[in-house]
């Protein structure tokens, strides 16, 4: 459970269950403060990080020594509202001594088997709303 | 555009476009530091945070005066792998003076019309992997 709390503005702090907070803000045209990031791009952000540990966890079980990893993620979005992401692209750069097919099955076990986050996105969850 | 960066265990770093910074984290039995949020976590925030964007917005423009807005978001996952979420339920509390139809109006504009994130969730939108 994480809780999202309005602060001014359109600026909300989260706070997950560990006690870790995030700030969420827009664009000062729009009414925010500019003091964190934007809603929509926490998607790139969850997604992008869950790929991320699958694969480095897997490619070092692998016996691959990493000395960097960027994943560097953009979506498309939608021109009329709601603005939705049409399409995420996530670019993985990986740095390293490692085998090039470790790091292609690394991948591969995440986006086929391992991440949900993917899996998330590709299967439209249940929202319930209650207020 | 965002980038995640591994630093170490299962640790990365994300960096939005405008410079703010989220540390992504996991369970230290899972090889993480419990130094941040978990990625798929970043869902709730990202929905909660985008919804308590327009309705707060909303609300404020059809004259309520809002003392507290809170979300808390929560999610069910699948038993088996990739455990996906299947269900997603926001819980909004509102504190203020404001009327109630307003408050069920800019929900209703949020999630029908404006919340991106909503509309990303109920539509699968593409993934695009470059390795």
């Amino acid at each position: 459970m994480v809780r999202v709390s309005w602060c001014e503005g359109l600026r909300f702090e989260a706070e997950d269950q560990h006690g870790h907070k995030i700030i969420v803000d827009t664009e000062k045209e729009f009414g925010g403060s500019d003091m964190g990031f934007r809603p929509l791009q926490l998607f790139l952000v969850g997604l992008a990080g869950c790929m991320g540990m699958d694969i480095v966890g897997i490619l070092q079980k692998k016996g691959g020594k990493i000395s960097s990893f960027v994943i560097e993620a953009s979506g498309v979005r939608a021109e009329n509202h709601p603005h939705k992401y049409t399409k995420i692209t996530l670019m993985f750069k990986c740095e390293g001594v490692y085998k090039r097919e470790d790091l292609l099955r690394s991948f591969e076990l995440s986006r086929d088997k391992y991440c949900s986050a993917v899996a998330t996105l590709s299967s439209k969850p249940e929202l319930e709303f209650i207020i």
